[in-house]
């Protein structure tokens, strides 16, 4: 649930500050099932994903660092939340059997019509 | 697609300015149907909700003028529009039949889990 | 997925023949479960339910007898469909325990956004 | 919400002249977001496809010249749309940068369980 | 995530032991907002559901003393979460502000077409 | 509606016997549509689809000599339609023309926020 506003004309009235509710699913992908017949711990994954938006959370993301001088819209946020999820998993957070994922798709739900997501290999 | 935030203890994280996507789906109710086999127009009705809520949309509510000393919680908000929807039915904004409106309930979902709503008779 | 076409300036576009898909939705209310713990058994509910929407699906209502003369509104039909269901109970189709509901409500769903529905006592 | 009819056997009660409401939407994929950070305009986009659905809403589709002879099934008329949005990308509808949109998916919901979509390459 | 089986000729196929995901909701109804403009804080209500819905998930239903000799159907279980939630408002597991609601619905979806609920005063 | 097991520790409390409602959607692709301008006889895949889910609905899976040995995960069950449902293609069970579907995908929802799938040609 975070707060942000855009620069450019494109963005109309969506230039001022506003907020938004993100909901955000993530698929993972692999070829064949792990030795538990698991694409991904499901526990671990939520886990992971969560502590990732633990950092956006309730907040302004005009006023976070990282994003210094970037439109924070929703198919950006979306890789940028797919570039910390594919992160975890090449470190392991996942655990060893997570490592064999091959793909991940973020998703952030905006509203019950518009949404954005990232995929790519991980 | 509001920015906001809110004051006391009890909102923990939510006291930050963050933000909030609201679908708001509003609800008539009447007794008997109109002549033409309705409830509400519901074009004229959508056109009402839209023109309030663009009153609303892409703003900081903590700057609006009207909210100010306020938490604009989830069923503040929806006590607030259906306010603004029973005015307009009284004052004949959905037309002559529409005065025949018993009852209104103004729901503002603000994600997939949670959503406050305020019902009432017109 | 019915065919029709409505009577009167208010419809607009509406007064052409056209067409929706109905999502219909019956709910069952009584004050004290029957003997299985039970408010109705879903299974008699969902054949009778299926056999009146049976004698309206794939037609245009515009041609059907029963309906001369009347604009074949969501909740026109939300009360039609109530009426044969409300019949049905008392006529013993829901079994001996189905006499015991109370009350039903039928929602019609005529896209993501728009519905309409009729609610009263058995 | 059109009306329409099937022809050939298959469609069993379905030949007859019936309706559907369609939920449409679109999906737009590019490499790399424009220069603000976008996959597309998402105003210029739904615009876009309101004017082509507007030419399709509140008719009969077998009174319409263009379908004639044609069965205008769920997955026929996903096409026809997304061509009419390819152009449009290609005409330069969604802008200068919309231009760098590579490949677009069209769904149409006809119920809450059945859909049928066409995707392909701008 | 629960496993169980009914015993009655209603229940056909169901007579078998087998099993349902509930995504169960609660909704919190009073006359005013309190002080902070809130029906209930979603922070502590969110936690007594859960609590409660722990010594219920991942079991068979069958092998619960609570439940002997009792067929778990979707609307006796809504009855029984209500219950549990509407004695921890009373004890004020919802805070002393919580004490203010006056009714209590739990709904459980067991699929996207079937669910079950109990509302009562608090 | 099915009960079942897993074991290893990575399923922490649903070691125990629990169970689940899976909705089960089944896509269907092909790159030109047939002659009546269809993917697939939507009658005849859903009969199929229910006739393949009615061997697993409302049973304890753990007693089922199919799965004897097997974690019966959400991913693997999707696998395990997708193959029927791919014989079924192959066999003429979906008709003449659907011999012409290429790819199929299943996707089993356990929940709102949990799902699974299998996608491969036929």
């Amino acid at each position: 649930m975070i707060a942000h506003s855009f620069r450019g004309e494109t963005f109309g009235p969506a230039q001022r500050l506003h907020g938004a509710t993100y909901i955000v699913d993530a698929t993972f992908r692999r070829k064949e099932l792990d030795a538990e017949g698991l694409v991904v711990d499901i526990g671990l994954a939520s886990e992971t994903l969560k502590s990732i938006l633990k950092t956006l959370n309730y907040r302004n993301l005009d006023d976070e660092p990282t994003f210094s001088g970037q439109n924070t819209t929703t198919e950006f946020l979306a890789r940028s939340i797919f570039e910390r999820l594919a992160t975890a998993i090449r470190d392991g957070t996942l655990g060893k059997e997570g490592a064999g994922v091959d793909a991940v798709c973020v998703t952030l739900h905006e509203s019950h019509v518009a949404w954005g997501s990232y995929e790519g290999q991980v």
